[in-house]
């Protein structure tokens, strides 16, 4: 039986850049300049579309993967607080949210997740955040 | 030097029901009977208010309780998704929201956090929930 590639979520794939990779997720930052905003998008199988419903390994695994992008977040971008969110009521392909947050930002104090402001970043600026990602989580 | 005791903050005490402790975290039902909804607080000291910034024991231990909660809910209030957040925006004690949603509820698709809609409990609701956490999750 031909096992069928893993791809990510159109939706996901077009709201963001990808970073690379860490553990079994590949890591996006989405393209909105408005927050430091990473997506995580673990590669599993389709069916499974909760945090507890991967393998103990898996979600272990994952569980690492946002603390790195969190402290990566918070500390590269200088936030007061980084917001966590596993949601996936929209695209259910499973996918973890990590935001950076500060006072002035367009949401604050709300959550990001169903607020519209968007500005998308300028080419030069998505290099320099990736290289600093990979940096900071090389293993 | 006394140590200051560990207490749920007043907001999160206030809107909730405690059903019991998991792993190092205090387990609430928040009081909406709109979404199923627990929120865990680990019991740490007052200056933590990351989950990144937990111990590596710590955060194993938090990550382990929030994939408990988010089974519980799930196979409890038969949930169409799980939702998990760790925001902590507005109430910074570090904590973690585990809500189960369906597609007839008020907020969805989007999320509950922000969302105003509230319906309290009925007194007689809160035991049979405490009943079947602590049942499930049992150790």
């Amino acid at each position: 039986m031909d096992s069928v590639p893993f791809q990510i979520h159109e939706r996901l794939a077009k709201g963001g850049f990808e970073l690379g990779r860490h553990g079994i997720c590949r890591v996006l930052l989405k393209n909105n300049a408005c927050y430091p905003w990473l997506v995580l998008v673990p590669e599993v199988d389709a069916e499974t579309v909760e945090l507890h419903g991967l393998s103990s390994a898996d979600y272990a695994a994952v569980c690492e993967s946002i603390r790195a992008a969190s402290a990566f977040v918070a500390a590269h971008f200088d936030c007061t607080k980084v917001n966590v969110g596993a949601i996936g009521n929209v695209v259910r392909q499973l996918h973890v949210h990590v935001v950076g947050r500060v006072e002035d930002d367009p949401a604050w104090p709300g959550v990001v997740w169903g607020h519209s402001e968007k500005r998308p970043y300028a080419a030069a600026q998505v290099g320099p955040i990736r290289d600093a990602f990979l940096a900071a989580t090389a293993r």
